[in-house]
């Protein structure tokens, strides 16, 4: 093994997993000896998410072009992926479902394709809890997916295209199931997901909270932190190899809930936006038990702790304006507050 | 509804499976008001596969190019879409995955994006018994899928988005799972598919019969016209609406013992040339009673009939050059007898 081959690819680097597993990378002693390229095309990133660092060289590119993922291969030998990079806001995939599986599918398929050819040694996929669509819970491994939007769709495809790589390739890969993920370096100003990240937002800028239907759904939050350290450890555990596992928080929590815990940390009741309900899964909550029998019993930072971390980096990083999604595939059943401005 | 309503849209129309489905239409009395789009990027097909008809307009083009695709509909009203463009090589799927998920899972996805916002009353939809994977047989549709190819995983993944645009948008579709499919107009070509087509142009060649591994494997052959009339009955069944059938021949017969038979039609012996095996499933049959009870007992053409069907077919038509797949993706493993002669 050269030296040259100790080089670590992080896909979707600048965003919010992805830059957390840079960092991650350069304080884990297993990795004191690897490079890092953070590759990402910065739609949805931020470069400043990024540690500034000697071993942390920035890619500017797009897994969905060949070219781009060619070019990063040929230029490098690269031992293991973190295949972090997706547009992943789930229920707008109903409605741009092109991009959804030319972003999430095809993306992941060209890094598939030159991590078999380059003789990539680990390949970590970070897929969702969207895979297993509406069904009994708590949500295990065991669990028959049947993923009912497209983003689920798109990350259940990669997962067996993964599981069939190796069985025809011997490509090695560990697949993370995380849900409901939040933390510092998220991206606040995306108005299409992540609840947590629109809360903060919308309180930095003294707006109402926006709830889909009455608020009673519940979903467990995972601090981010939390997630890290077993999606470090997949290429050195032999028994992560080839699986799959559910990473995350176990306590489910409405969504109304979330929103005063939220408010409390900008010293406020929160003033709640009732919007239609959305096709949406009522209650997703997971097991973790085969995660924490593989990688050890993870910690588990409660929701107040963990908002509060979040709360007071953003509040550092300021307010941001929601950015638009131009290129709408089908407008009907589009919630307005989902439209362009620009209109279609 | 204006008569220009009455159009009926066959993606994949020049090819073997869509060719019928045309000449099916044309023959059909529920159909007889209807005009038929051609739809074909004659990658595998053949414009002489399509009847000559002024029922009947080609138009060439790409399901997996957006433009094509939104020009078809933006031209047509279109109240019915059967689609069946695909790139069908399962086998060789594995070595253009990339290929493979653009062509078959982002091409269906131009049409149901498109079907969606024209408001079109019924998508049928030709997956594959390939979203079964290995497993129990005879496979029923309530057996869980797990595709081990990236052609079967495409296939799932459409079947699981048109589900996804029932539940969300209301479009109305059925899938058919056929298998093994062989008869005229098959492209007997190509070298990377359909056991019978080449057996048949190897027999017309004077050549060996190629058989990967030792011929044990088993499938059910069925015959083209015996999957034809369920597909055409599935807009006017409203049973049919939103479920999965299997369809094609009960009776699983050897690699080898089709060669034999094959072999008699050419008053010969099979001479086999044995592969080295390749990754594939061993036994492949399933379960029609649920097509049955919905669509009626289809027939079973028995196959030394089928076989003389396409052999006489074929012997007029006559023998083909194989075509090779120039691009290639992933070369390691890859069957010396798919390999370019151009190589990679």
């Amino acid at each position: 093994m050269t030296e040259s081959t100790t080089t670590v690819l992080v896909t979707g680097a600048a965003g919010f997993i992805g830059s957390h597993i840079v960092r991650g990378i350069l304080e884990d002693k297993r990795y004191e000896d690897f490079k890092i390229i953070a590759f990402d095309d910065l739609s949805g990133g931020f470069k400043d998410n990024l540690p500034v660092h000697e071993r942390v060289s920035f890619i500017h590119g797009d897994v969905s072009n060949v070219d781009d993922v060619a070019g990063l291969f040929s230029n490098q030998q690269i031992r293991y992926v973190f295949h972090l990079a997706a547009y992943a806001a789930e229920g707008l995939s109903h409605f741009i479902r092109r991009f959804n599986y030319r972003n999430n599918l095809i993306g992941s398929v060209n890094l598939i394709n030159e991590s078999v050819n380059a003789g990539v040694q680990h390949f970590v996929f970070t897929s969702s809890i969207a895979v297993y669509g509406k069904g009994q819970v708590p949500m295990t491994e065991a669990t028959n997916p049947h993923p009912e939007d497209p983003y689920g769709i798109a990350k259940l495809a990669v997962e067996l295209d993964l599981k069939s790589a190796a069985d025809m390739f011997g490509l090695k890969s560990t697949v993370f199931r995380p849900h409901n993920v939040y933390g510092e370096y998220q991206n606040i100003g995306d108005r299409y997901r992540n609840v947590v990240g629109i809360f903060i937002n919308r309180m930095m800028q003294g707006l109402p909270l926006p709830v889909f239907g009455d608020g009673s759904q519940q979903r467990a939050f995972t601090y981010i932190a939390d997630i890290i350290t077993p999606m470090l450890s997949a290429p050195f555990i032999k028994e992560a190899e080839g699986e799959v596992f559910n990473i995350g928080a176990s306590a489910p929590v409405s969504v109304r809930e979330l929103a005063n815990v939220v408010a409390q940390e900008f010293k406020g009741k929160p003033d709640i936006e009732f919007l239609p309900a959305r096709n949406e899964v009522h209650l997703a909550y997971s097991d973790h038990s085969k995660a924490d029998r593989v990688f050890g019993k993870s910690e588990e930072t409660p929701l107040v702790i963990g908002i509060r971390q979040m709360a007071d980096w953003a509040k550092q990083a300021g307010d941001r304006t929601s950015a638009t999604f131009e290129n709408i595939e089908i407008d009907q059943g589009l919630p307005p507050s989902w439209r362009s401005h620009h209109g279609k």
